[in-house]
C-alpha cells in the first residue's frame, strides 16, 4: 500500500536532504558515548545553540517532545508543584499522562478559544498558595506554535512569562514547531524566547525535517544544573549522542531551519485561501504557521481520506466549541517542509469533485 | 484561646464518648502488630463488615480518608489508566496532588452543578478508548456525600455503576461521609454500595466521631487481593492496628454510626430552616446531609467567624456557579455528631445582631 | 484466643496510662482540623520539642516510621539522588519499596555486622559524584537503636554527620527508638540529634507508648521549607491531628520517654543476663537498649512460642552472619515499657524447663 | 581532536553502512507517524522479527537499552514487587535509578564472580513472599552478554526460567548484545530467548552498528497487552517511527546481524591473545563475545589511553574482586563491528612499547 503525502501531521512527512547529508558525514569516525568526556560533535552543536540563544543557556538532547516537555517542567518543579496549561496542550492532552507519572504533579488546565493562555486565565489558581490542600501552581506551559495553529506575539510572552516570574513562577513553551512561529513572525529565535522571559525551552525539529531527537535549553544555565541524571532518569540518554547533535547542528546551520518552515507556512497560507474559496467549508482558527483548521461537511470526510489522510480535530474530548451547525466537522489539515503545490492541486480538486 | 465548637468542618469535632470508651478496653493487653497473626480486635473488626456487606468483601484499615481513596483506587489501575471525577472531588481538588504522586495517573474532571456525576458526563472521554496518547479511563470517582452536600440515591449509584462495567471501568466511593448518606436516604450501607454495584469503597468514620482510621473495601473479595503490599508501601500500615479496628468494630455496633450521623443531620436540617428565614442568605444546594451551603452578604462573614468558624466557599478556585450578584458569598456551614441546639441558636442569634 | 505479653516486639504493647488519659482530657473541645489556624493543642506540642532540641527547627506530625523516614528524607533529596544505608535497615528491608516508590530514588545499601555505619563504608559510593549514569549519593540514613540493638555514640554521629556534610550530603536519623538510645547512653536528645549534626530525625514513640503517630524533625528550620505540602502529597496529614500532638507534647512532659525506655532498656538488660546463663544460648549483640539477641536451638523455639511470641531474625534473606554452628537460629527479644519481671520470669522457667 | 578507534564501548563505533542505507532508502515517502494505522515499514520489521521468534511475540520499538529494560520489566510487575538481578547488571547500576523511579520498584542485588545469576541466588530472595513488609519478588533480570562479558548457556537460561516460573515470577533478558551472544553460542536467537523460556526480552542494536532504537519483545502476545500506553507514558514513542523500524528490519536481514557480531567476537578474540602474551597483563574473565577484561599495571594505563580510549573497570564502586596485588586495576576493552587488526596491531605496538 503506497502512502501518499497527506496533511495528516508534520511529522508523517520524512527527513531533509541536508540533515541527511549530515547524518552520513558525521558517521564514520568512533566517537564518545553520551556526548560525554567533550564529544566534538555535540560540543559543537551545543556552540550553535548558543549563537541563536546566547552564552548564558544549557542545552540537553532529547529523544522526543513528549521527554522535552516533562523532564524540562519536571526540573523546575517538585512533586507537590502544579503546571497550568491550556487543555489542548500536548503536555496536557496527548501524552498519556507522561507528565504525571514522571513528575507526580498536578495539570491545572484552562479552556481558551484559540489555545493561547493569558495571565488572566492563570490568576484563579493562584489562591492556592500557602494552602496545604492543593497543589501549589509552579510553571506555566504554553505552546508555540499552539496546537490549534495560532502564534503568541513576544508581547504576548512576555506578559506571561513577568506574571509567572511576579508570582514566582515559571514559564515554559513547548516549541515543537518554533520554527513555524518564527518565520511566521518574521523574527528570530531569541526574541521570542530568552529575549521575553522563557524560563525553558523544548527545541524541536523533528515536525520540521528531522529524523530524531528534541532539546532542553534551560534560559539562565543555572537552571539546568544536574539536569544530566534527569535525562538519565527518564531514560532520555542517547549513547550515540552525536546522530543527535548532528541534526541540530545542520539545522541552525544556513536558515535551514527557516527554509523548511517558511515552505511548510507558505502551502498552509495557500492551502487556506484555496479552502476559503468553498463556501462549505469554513476556516476556524487564524492561518499563522503551517496548519489549517477547518469545517467540512461530514460525508466529505472519509472521501477525501481515502487519497489524503487528515485528522478529523473536534471528535476528541476536551475541546471547546465542539458543535457547528449542519453537523460540520472540524479537521485540521497540517503541511510540511516537503508540502507542495501539487499536493494542494490535487487535494483542492478532489474537494471540487466531490461537492459537486 | 478557646475555641468554639463551629461550623468549620465535621472534622474539628472530637471523639464521640463511645468510641473513646472501646480504645480504653482495648488497651492493656498485648496485641501482634499490624493486624498481623490473626489479630483478634482486627478479626472481629473485618467480622463485623461482613455482618453489613455481605461476606465477598476485603477490608483493609488504613490512617486517613486521602490513601483510603488513593490505594484503593490504584489497586484497580495502571499509571496510565485515569480516573473520572467531578471538579469539586477531593481528590481531585484538596489532595495536593497525592493521587498524581501515588498513582502515576491523570485525573479527568467534569464539572457539574450540584456535585453528582452522571453516565452522560463520562461519556465523551470514552473515546480515548484504544487511543495510545491518550491516558486511558478506568474508574469513576463519586463522593457519597458530595462535597457540595448532596446525595446519590441507589437508582442513580446503580445506573454509573452498570454504566462503568459496561464500559470495562470501575466505580469507586468516597464514603468520608457515607454515614451521613445513608441516614440521609433512611438505608443501610448495603443498598448504596455493593448491591448497586460499588466496586471499592473509602469508608470514612473521622468526620462522624472517631480518632483516625479509615476502611477500604473491595466488593468482591479478589479485587483486593495483594492490596496488603500496596497499603505497606503506601505508608499506610498501622503497627498497633488494633487501635484503629476497634474504633470501626464500635462504630458499626449499636447503630453507632446512625446516631452520631442523625444528629448531625437534623441539625443541619434545623439551621437551614432557619437560614432560609433570612431574605439576606440564600440556600445554594438542596440540604440532605449534615452541610448547608447558602450565600451571605461578605461583611457578615468575619463578624460571625469571630464567634463561630466556618469556610467560605467559593474563593476556591475551581467551583462553578462563581458568581453571586450583590457580591454575596457561598459559606458552607457543617454539623457534626456533636452539634447541639445551643450552637445553632447562638449563631442565629448572632446573623440576627449583625444584619439589622 | 488470649494474647500473652511476649518479646516479639515493642509495638505490640498497649498504650500507656499517661497518654491515654492525655488524649481523653484533649477530647471534649472542637479544634482546628489539620493542625492549622494555629491550632493550640499542635502549637504547644511543637513548643515542647523546641524545648528538647531548640528553636531553630521545623516540627511535622506524620502517621508512621514508615512515612517518617520516606518523607523526610525525599524532603532533602531529587529522583536522581540517592540513600546510603545499612541492609538491615527497616528503609530498605522492611518498607515493602516505600522509598523507591515515593522517592523514585535507589537505597544503596552496605553490609556491616553490627548494624552501624561508618564513614568508610560510604565511601566507596562516592566515586559516583558526577557519573550521569549512577544515582548521586546525597542522604546517609542511620537507625538510634539500629535494627540490632546497637547505639550509635554522639562521637560517631558526629564523626558520621561531618563526612556528610564535608560530602555535600545530610544525615537522616530514624529514631524509631531514639528514647532507648538516649536512656542507653545516659543523655538527652539534643547530645545525639542536633548537636552533632543529624539534619533529620524520625522521632517515634509508638514503639515506647504511644498509640500513633510520628515525628519529623528537621533541624535548620529552613531545611523544613514546605514540607506541608510533601506531607499532604504523601498522604500523612491528619485532620484530627490535636490526637497526635497531644501524645508527644504528653511525651516529652515529666520525662515521660524516660520513664517508659528505662523500663524497657532495664528488663532487656536481666533478661540478656539470664539469657546467658543458659550455654545452649549465646548472645549474639551487645544488649544496650531494649533489644536481645540471641541463639537459639531450633527446636527449642517453637515450643517458647506456644506461650512467648517472638521473631526468628535470621530467616531474614539479606542478614549478614547468617549461618551458626549446631543449626542455631538467631532470635530477637524486644522488652517493651510494660515488660515486667514476671514476664521474664515466666520466659526464662520455660526455657529451664524444655532445655532438660 | 581527532578522535581515534578505541576500546571504549561498542557505543562509541558508528553505524554501519548498510543500516545507513536502509535509512536513505526509506526516507523519501510520507507515512504514518508513530507506527500507527497499520504503517507499512514498522508492520514489515515486526513480521521480520516473528521470522526469528515466532508469531506469538508482541513487539515494540523504543529509543534505548535504558527504557526497553524499564519499560519491558514494569509490564510484568506492581509497584511493590521486586525485580532480582545481578550487581554489576546495568538495571542496577548504571541506569541513575530510572528502574526505581518509573517503576517506584526495588531491586535486589546478587554478586556473583562471573556477572551470572544461578537460581541458588535468588532462592534466599523468596523468603519475602506473603511477608507484607518486604517486597515481592516477580522478575528475574539476566543480561546476555553478561556486562562481564560472560554468557550464558541455553541450558543455564532454561534452568532459571524454570526456576522463575515455578515461584512465580518471569524471567527478563536485556539483550543489548544478544547478538554477540548468539555468534559466540553459534546458535540463533530462539534458542536462547523463547525456546528457553525467557518472558521479555530486550533487543538491542546500537552496539552492533545501529544508530537508534531498541525492542521488547513479549514472548507470549498477551504479556504485551497495552503496552502501547505503557511506552507512550514511558516518554518512548516515536513519531517517525519507521527510522528506527527499518534500522531492525535490514539488522535481521541477510544475517547483518551475524556479520557485525562476528567481526566484533573475533576482534575480542584477537586481542584477548595477544594481551595474554604479556606477563603484566592478566585476563580476568572468559573471552566469549566482544570484550575483553583483564588487569594492567596502573602506570601503563593513562599512557594507553592517550591514543586508544578505554575504562577502567574495578574502579566502580559495587564490583566484586575489586583488589589485586601490585595494585593492578581492571579494564574493560570492547570491540565493535568495525574494530579491526589495524587497531588491535596499534594497541599492542603501543603496549609493547610502555611495558619496556
Amino acid at each position: 500500500m503506497k502512502i501518499k503525502k497527506g496533511f495528516a501531521s508534520d511529522n508523517w512527512s520524512g527527513v531533509c536532504p541536508e540533515i541527511m547529508q549530515a547524518l552520513e558525514e558525521v558517521n564514520p569516525a568512533h566517537n564518545e558515548a553520551y556526548g560525554e568526556l567533550n564529544d566534538p560533535v555535540t560540543e559543537a552543536a551545543i556552540s550553535k545553540f548558543k549563537q541563536h540563544f546566547g552564552d548564558d543557556i544549557a542545552v540537553f538532547f532529547v529523544y522526543n517532545g513528549t521527554a522535552a516537555n516533562v523532564l524540562g517542567i519536571s526540573q523546575l518543579m517538585k512533586s507537590y508543584h502544579a503546571v497550568v496549561t491550556v487543555g489542548t496542550a500536548h503536555l496536557n492532552e496527548d501524552e498519556c499522562a507522561a507528565p504525571e507519572k514522571f513528575m507526580g504533579s498536578k495539570i491545572l488546565k484552562v479552556e481558551t478559544e484559540d489555545g493561547k493562555i493569558r495571565a488572566e486565565h492563570v490568576k484563579p489558581f493562584l489562591t492556592s498558595f500557602g494552602f496545604q490542600h492543593h497543589a501549589q501552581p509552579k510553571v506555566i506551559s504554553i505552546s508555540q506554535v499552539t496546537e490549534l495553529g495560532t502564534i503568541y506575539s513576544p508581547q504576548e510572552i512576555k506578559a506571561l512569562a513577568d506574571f509567572a516570574h511576579e508570582n514566582n513562577m515559571f514559564l515554559h513553551m513547548d516549541g515543537a514547531r518554533i520554527s513555524n512561529a518564527a518565520v511566521a513572525l518574521d523574527t528570530d529565535f531569541r526574541s521570542i524566547t530568552v529575549d521575553t522571559g522563557v524560563d525553558v525551552l523544548s527545541f524541536g525539529g523533528t515536525k520540521n525535517g528531522l529524523m530524531f531527537g528534541e532539546v532542553v535549553i534551560f534560559f539562565g544555565k543555572d537552571k539546568g544544573k544536574d539536569f544530566e541524571y534527569l535525562r538519565k532518569q527518564g531514560m532520555q540518554l542517547h549513547s550515540k549522542m552525536r546522530y543527535i547533535a548532528v541534526q541540530f547542528d545542520r539545522y541552525l546551520t544556513d536558515d535551514l531551519w527557516k527554509k523548511n518552515a517558511s515552505r511548510a507556512n507558505q502551502m498552509a497560507k495557500k492551502l487556506a485561501e484555496v479552502v476559503s474559496q468553498f463556501p462549505e467549508l469554513k476556516i476556524t482558527q487564524k492561518v499563522k504557521a503551517n496548519g489549517v483548521f477547518c469545517t467540512m461537511p461530514p460525508e466529505l470526510i472519509p472521501k477525501l481520506q481515502q487519497d489524503y489522510f487528515f485528522h478529523v480535530w473536534n471528535e476528541k474530548p476536551s475541546l471547546v466549541g465542539e458543535s457547528f451547525k449542519n453537523n460540520e466537522k472540524e479537521v485540521r489539515l497540517m503541511c510540511s517542509w516537503d508540502t507542495n503545490e501539487e499536493d494542494i492541486d490535487g487535494f483542492v480538486d478532489l474537494i471540487q469533485k466531490y461537492l459537486k
